[in-house]
């Protein structure tokens, strides 16, 4: 598993809120977004935060009682399906607790989670929209 | 203020276990450390995932009572301890709680932090052993 972040998702009790905030208040760029749900914001070169609605967020990282464990994300983008369960076994080999098996999501994607010691959320995820090249860099 | 992270730090209840993981186990570089405080691993081009102990980071980064904000930093580094000022009122005019006032630090930096909606904290920090170019770009 090569030592990237991609996505950073914050899990916020309104994205309306959230969204004036970072968009409205600071002047963030929205990269995409699907209201009420979720904005991706443009970050450095490679890297989106996210303002992910913490309840499905909750439910989609494993999460079983709001409030145990950090709603964030930290998102590691791999460029197949196969690198998703390879990476997922790494992390268990090295003491990670798998709290999602690699399921096909809703919108095309092949993502699985992990805890780290901490109960930190990784997404091991392959998004068939976007590239991930030999060195890791990702384009949207 | 530009849309950026150039650090993301993690509040870990022991530094020992989680560079065990991260480090022996998934392998990833150590760019600094200090043993049993905190952990600099060199992620993705400008972005530094930090081990952090939990204690340090709630006294550092105004949390009243662990637990009752998400363990977690995110940095935005800027050139000087003039734009830390200067970030930190866009982002109080934006709407931010301010929750530590910029201060000079004890390893030489001068940060301030402040609190998104949901009470996520960011690090608006100069460290004058970095650089900051003008489009954003740290080199450590």
């Amino acid at each position: 598993m090569q030592p990237r972040v991609d996505f950073i998702s914050l899990g916020v009790r309104s994205v309306e809120a959230s969204r004036a905030f970072y968009v409205d208040g600071l002047g963030w760029p929205v990269h995409r977004e699907v209201p009420g749900e979720v904005v991706f914001i443009q970050a450095n070169h490679g890297l989106i935060l996210s303002l992910w609605d913490a309840g499905q967020m909750q439910a989609e990282a494993g999460v079983d009682a709001p409030g145990t464990v950090p709603c964030i994300t930290l998102s590691h983008n791999v460029g197949g399906t196969d690198d998703v369960d390879r990476v997922l076994a790494e992390a268990a080999a090295a003491g990670a607790t798998i709290t999602g098996e690699p399921v096909t999501q809703p919108w095309g994607g092949y993502t699985g989670y992990f805890a780290d010691p901490d109960g930190f959320r990784w997404e091991v995820a392959y998004n068939p929209t976007w590239a991930v090249a030999d060195d890791g860099a990702v384009t949207v």
